[in-house]
């Protein structure tokens, strides 16, 4: 499949939900790590929808790092996460640096639409940054996630440089906007919007209409 | 009890949990609704504690609305109170008037500390403000959930204008500050500090030691 035949995202319809996100976004990772499983469970597929939370923010005339403007809150906020981590049982260390580039790598999932390895791409990208403390901005960690989901990454590290495919990164991170999403993780699931990792288990009963809304 | 009774708060220690909020706080409303029935089938008690969220807001110098603050994340928010609130099972109506001022009524609870009424005041009046669309800041409303919760208005009313009341809740609300409060509803319990509705059950299971933390 070429690049070209990325731009176009269809909405999430029945028996699918939307997961948009941005590997910089902490929330995103605790969801990202338990939406295939959790999806799968409700007879559901996930699309992966990468988008950049900087434009996003930009577009409200919000500052970067929203969660970490206020002290309170930012110090709230990394506690929080350590504590959501060990519930769930993943592996979490606060990062060395924050946030982290996660362009390079969103590049490659938008250049390998419907690629059966993606959901297991961007747990293994998710890992690194948030489970240990691998910098997800330096081509070699990306190509090192590449090789562990069986991937040869010097043909998709090539394909992420491709023009058409930096201009389907930001057309999707416009289509974020148009949605009306504000911040990360956020799932569409039959036209409705959830936002944030305490919303999951809420998209997907909406999803398959187990909210009988 | 008097007035001058009411300064002192302890922490909340074993078996207890605090329940920090304002009465014009949605979230506060899904919590406060919930909390009582989650924490007695724990052996929890709930220490009420009400807090006027304009100062704490002021002290961080974040605006007074910091949910509706933009556009698109407060249209989100009351679709997701309403979608909250159903799952729930709570009455529901956005209200015709936002924020609501809860000042009176948190007046009412600093001064009756232990009072054995004051949870199912607190509930009557979240009921009224976010599921009866009533005006809280109206003496009448206030008078009205009193008489419902079985106590006579007169005195209740007349107590919440004392100097040593006002100063009292104040002072609570330095309190919450000073706890690392930045929003509401916070729970604390055994010393950690929870926020939002969406944490309602971690902040009990931390309470009974049920997180193994």
């Amino acid at each position: 499949m070429t690049p070209s035949g990325t731009a176009p995202v269809a909405p999430a319809g029945n028996n699918r939900i939307a997961f948009w996100f941005d590997f910089a976004s902490p929330y995103s990772y605790l969801a990202a790590m338990r939406i295939e499983q959790a999806a799968s469970a409700a007879g559901l597929a996930v699309d992966w929808r990468p988008m950049l939370l900087g434009p996003v923010f930009k577009s409200m005339g919000v500052p970067p790092l929203p969660l970490f403007a206020i002290a309170q809150k930012g110090d709230y906020t990394w506690k929080d996460l350590a504590r959501q981590a060990a519930k769930y049982g993943l592996a979490w260390t606060r990062p060395s640096q924050f946030p982290r580039n996660g362009i390079l790598a969103e590049r490659i999932i938008i250049g390998h639409p419907g690629a059966g390895w993606i959901g297991d791409f961007c747990r293994e990208v998710f890992r690194r940054n948030w489970g240990l403390d691998q910098d997800i901005g330096d081509e070699t960690i990306i190509a090192g996630a590449l090789r562990e989901v069986g991937v040869d990454p010097g043909p998709a590290l090539a394909r992420a440089t491709d023009d058409a495919v930096k201009l389907a990164l930001r057309q999707q991170t416009e289509q974020a906007i148009a949605l009306g999403i504000f911040g990360a993780p956020s799932m569409v699931a039959r036209g409705e919007l959830f936002w944030g990792n305490d919303r999951l288990d809420d998209a997907i009963a909406h999803a398959t209409g187990r909210d009988s809304a």
